[in-house]
């Protein structure tokens, strides 16, 4: 499902961010009430390629032939890539995020999510998801079921990289406000790390997002029966890109 | 009142900027649902005299005398005006603001509402009320009554330095949000400028506030039988610092 404009708080927060308002930071508020203004996260949602973490730079020798960028955001990995010259997808469920990648030069811009993602958009050779968007998955079931219809969207010789956290250990925090979501989470059955969170903008309230963080040896139980496999990862100090490739 | 230190998100956002976290922004949400992270506020509340803004430091030249500052912060004026030599009591309802004032050097710091000052402080020559703390008063009616209780606290030539905005001209804004929120107060019987607020920090949620803002017009009524008079005003671009003094 695509967010409804009128719950569009991400997209809107994006327009603005495009539009030049000063000051302009991504509140995410959790589903226990925890509340965080994130002061660079749309400055990052802009960065050109040399202003990029150095292992997304890393991840970029990756890509092959066609891509899929999955919540492409304000369009950075898709304009990039672009420029390199490949031929790239960008889809978001934003409408206001699918504004600014349109009115940024992205060529390709979809209003989808990626849940429903199919043989229309044409076969790829790279699905990107970068910037923790192992989430847009949702869960770990749901990636299951898509990974699996994802082989058949791809070549034989396709990566995903999927970036994502391990919250177990660096990529967690011992505050006690994220060590007692992440039992919370234990004792639900959810992952540790399969935190629910909206987006807020002005008077806008986005919808719930699950968004699960995994660790490699999560990640390795979720692609277990896919047809996908873990070939290796490329770590920063707090989240590593998930190279993900098909099992033959 | 003072603020329940389970309820004080806005004194562990000051704690929290204090031990040095990264990235810590005011979070200020409106009854209306208006959200608003300020990124910069955090860094003005501990900002030294050179870095205020003109208005504030010009404030300063009509400081004499003892001096009561009214939701201080995390102790900016007062610390100033101490090492200018003032004997400075600084009162706050936040527990957490007392805290970051004592531990940066404020020497008389009370927990306390603004409502609840009486002669047991001594007589003060200079009340500060910078950064829109106008609006501790909480209310016209509010600030009608006390003001009546401060002539007795305070000595002849004594002076009231608060600072207000106009919302009606260049303090307001023209964004819709705002212009029906101000419709909406004065449909109410309120202030156009009333807001009414709450700070939000991590899984803290603060008090509602009613916080008013008015423009010099507005301020003159308030002071109207209450033994103040507004004697000039100092002007930035969006607010300015009402120099209330005793009408003889």
């Amino acid at each position: 499902m695509t967010v409804p404009p009128e719950r569009d708080a991400y997209g809107a927060m994006m327009l603005a961010a495009l539009d030049g308002e000063a000051g302009v930071a991504e509140i995410v508020e959790r589903e226990d009430g925890l509340i965080n203004a994130n002061v660079t996260g749309p400055a990052m949602y802009f960065a050109p390629f040399r202003r990029w973490p150095a292992h997304h730079r890393t991840a970029m020798r990756l890509v092959r032939g066609r891509v899929l960028d999955v919540g492409a955001g304000a369009g950075r990995v898709a304009l990039h890539l672009q420029e390199r010259g490949h031929d790239v997808v960008a889809i978001d469920n934003s409408p206001g995020a699918v504004e600014v990648c349109r009115r940024r030069g992205v060529r390709e811009t979809r209003l989808l999510d990626f849940a429903d993602v199919d043989e229309s958009l044409g076969a790829f050779d790279t699905i990107i998801m970068l910037g923790n968007n192992f989430g847009v998955f949702g869960s770990a079931a749901k990636a299951k079921r898509l990974l699996r219809r994802l082989r058949a969207l791809t070549s034989e010789s396709a990566r995903i990289l999927a970036e994502s956290r391990d919250v177990s250990t660096r990529g967690g925090s011992d505050a006690p406000w994220h060590v007692e979501y992440r039992q919370r989470n234990v004792d639900r059955g959810r992952l540790p790390g399969q935190i629910r969170i909206r987006i807020r903008f002005r008077k806008l309230v986005g919808p719930w997002m699950h968004y699960p963080m995994v660790s490699p040896a999560e990640l390795r139980e979720i692609l277990d029966g896919t047809g996908w496999t873990l070939a290796r990862t490329i770590d920063s100090d707090d989240t590593y890109v998930a190279v993900i490739e098909k099992t033959h």
